[in-house]
């Protein structure tokens, strides 16, 4: 009747500050690698199906010390940049994109070289416990449609983007798309690849249109790519107000904020998820709700970058989509742990501020910090609410992604000294203290993709 | 001639800002465990000496692919907390303290339950390659010399505090010192004990006077301490200026900052350190400056208690020693790697502010960020001058504590895809990417004191 049953304790995320524990129980899994069930073992028939499938190739029971949660979402990532994460981050951004990135991401004309740089940074994320990512790949049609076709036959659920980049003026000659027409070809051509890529992909892949950001793209072929994603009804991404020069130079090339000129062209819809955003005005913020466009917040790439922290609490509240990225290379970690772990401590570094010779009640913006049950809802059920997809709840009718997570393996062992510790505290410990080692398995959409012997 | 040779590439923090290569080098290390010579390959004798050893038992080559770096100095750490790292960062310092922190450190009183913790605490601190620790125990005499002897038999450098409180009014009464002589005779007896054992320990361990901080200490017992430091010439740790409440609180006791009180009290001298010390006026932190009195930054820790970003860069301008500290569990982290990335992340937000609403202009403080490599003097060089010890540099006459780094790795590879990558770029991925796995030897003043295989 059921494809897989797992036996396991799990924690998902019922609400943005509400963690639910799942004790002991089976999670029924389809064909297609859906949660059919859930059963809690106060259910009736719990029983009689735990008998029913214990001593089935079907059944598998996650022993007491490890734990389930969702895989997790990334809803910003870079792939080609990969190769230099960690690298160059003490220099301004302007120096950055022009001496490191745009040079680093040339390589990508390769495919050699990108089928490299692409395995490895997709297995990377899986073993980060990263079950989706929404990736933007380079402006070579080529090596992107090879990363859709790594994600697919890897298990992953990748949604890629072949970056659109057409300003002469503000690219480098060594690196932009040849003109507006061959981005927009090049676009529709990488959209049919990778639908045609997805029809062998259980878990999905994903074309994205993907401009790499106002300042790089002309208005025709922002309104050429709006055009494409409503005529193929695409993911898209981009970047939105990232910092102080992002934010001003748009505004002095159209007289309004980039929310307001990405949604001229068509570019906020509810697939549509962007990065940073940490200058959003309210108004901008209202657009993002109204339309279901969604924020992919950054937490570390925004230390180096964004001249500031997003108020993350803020916008939540007045009900815009929030998931978070890890942007490498902005970012130096592949891993979303590290990012939650960030976006709580940013946070807190809002609410507080950070000037000790300033006043206590000038510091800070008040009401600002999340707590660690707020970033992993970001980072498991935000994420799927921000790409609309049914992932990062634990919940029937959801995607069994999932990572089994360790607690006791000799070398990475967490600090749990107390067999009476309350399992909200172990589910604390694990979003603060979980390393790679300690992800011993993930699945997604039922396939074991990733495991640790 | 010499007990051991290494063969090596290795890195260390030159100054503040520079780090320097030292590639395929011959480190020379004598039967105490100090690097007696660095041989370049462009020195005369180099052929001879590698020659000489290089079939020997005492010779060790380091394959391509893993490097050196010193050891890294953790100045501020709880021992005891580690059971309870990574859970209740949500809360109020105050009920953080009473309803969590003061009731565990409690559970100290039973040294069964002291040897479990703290041995784990010390093997995972080796294992994240902290190679000298300064750290708080607990009230516990009996708990706080087990400690201390724990460092001693592992062969980790420890520095161990025996934790003094003995206020009525702001420490419960199941958490505390009997009473100021019991506090002071106890803190003496710790003394004596730690000195016999450092006998047996070739790397070093040393007793630590360690008021907790002026709130939980008496006039008189504070008083009672700067004596016995001075008696027994020990180093001396506490907290100072941590919040805005600690920071108040010592203001209306005694009209006057942490700092100064400290320091009329005999507790700010060369071989002192103080945790945090976010909220030093210029004048406190000269007084830090002239007396010797190093700072233990403890960036992850701060974002949560702390209210504030302390302004590293202008205090190591004014010439004030500091160091990093995990600050367990106040922090949640026991890896430094992790607190020298939060180290240089938190230096950027307060270098551009934190409040998107506010003018660049006047959002941040300008100069506050450090570099990476700045971040790596802290964690080896300045903790080592700090300590005032010879560790924490690759360097005639400082102790052999070294940690091996595979890059390598088929689980932890970090992202290196160019032979040709500069080896200054390898550093800095190391500094961003490495985690436990990838510290595969850890030597202490000469001895092999972890591994992984
Ligand atoms: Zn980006
Ligand atoms: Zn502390």
């Amino acid at each position: 009747m059921y494809a897989q049953v797992f036996y396991a304790t799990a924690f998902t995320s019922q609400s943005p500050k509400e963690v639910t524990v799942l004790k002991d129980c089976l999670f029924c899994i389809d064909d297609n690698g859906i949660i059919d069930r859930i059963v809690h073992p106060e259910d009736s028939d719990y029983t009689a199906i735990l008998n029913t499938y214990k001593d089935n190739d079907a059944f598998e029971h996650i022993a007491e010390g490890s734990y389930l949660l969702p895989g997790f979402v990334d809803l910003h990532i870079h792939a080609s940049q990969w190769a230099q994460a960690g690298t160059a981050l003490d220099i301004p951004l302007h120096d950055w994109l022009s001496t490191y990135t745009f040079p680093s991401e040339a390589k990508f004309a390769d495919v050699d070289y990108a089928k490299m740089v692409y395995e490895d940074v997709v297995d990377t994320l899986l073993a980060n416990g990263t079950t989706t990512a929404l990736y933007f790949a380079t402006v070579h049609k080529e090596a992107s449609v090879l990363l859709a076709d790594i994600c697919a036959k890897r298990g992953q659920r990748g949604l890629v983007g072949k970056v659109v980049m057409d300003l002469h003026e503000e690219c480098p000659d060594f690196y932009r798309d040849l003109d507006t027409q061959m981005a927009l070809k090049d676009t529709e051509d990488f959209i049919l690849k990778v639908k045609e890529i997805a029809k062998t992909a259980k878990q999905g892949v994903y074309p994205v249109v993907t401009p790499r950001f106002i300042p790089t793209c002309s208005d025709e072929v922002l309104e050429g790519l709006g055009a494409l994603a409503a005529k193929y009804d695409t993911h898209i991404q981009s970047h939105c107000s990232e910092s102080d020069w992002a934010h001003q130079h748009v505004q002095q090339r159209f007289g309004k904020n980039d929310a307001q000129a990405l949604h001229d062209f068509g570019l906020l819809q509810d697939k549509s998820v962007m990065a940073h955003s940490n200058f959003l005005s309210d108004e901008d913020a209202e657009l993002f709700a109204e339309t279901g466009s969604a924020i992919a917040h950054c937490p570390i790439s925004n230390a180096y970058f964004a001249n500031s922290v997003i108020p993350i609490a803020h916008f939540a509240k007045m009900g815009v989509d929030i998931g978070l990225g890890s942007d490498i290379s902005g970012g130096f970690s592949p891993s979303l742990y590290d990012n939650s772990r960030q976006a709580v401590m940013s946070s807190r570094m809002l609410e507080d501020g950070v000037n000790s010779r300033v006043s206590p009640e000038e510091r800070g913006v008040s009401n600002s910090r999340i707590t660690i049950a707020e970033a992993f809802h970001l980072v498991t059920a935000g994420g799927g609410a921000s790409l609309s997809l049914p992932i990062g709840r634990l919940k029937e009718g959801y995607a069994w992604d999932v990572q089994r997570i360790d607690t006791q393996i000799a070398t990475a062992k967490l600090p749990l000294f107390d067999t009476a510790e309350p399992l909200l505290d172990v589910f604390q410990k694990m979003m603060y203290l979980v390393r790679p080692e300690n992800i011993r398995d993930v699945w997604v959409q039922g396939q074991h993709v990733h495991s640790r012997k």
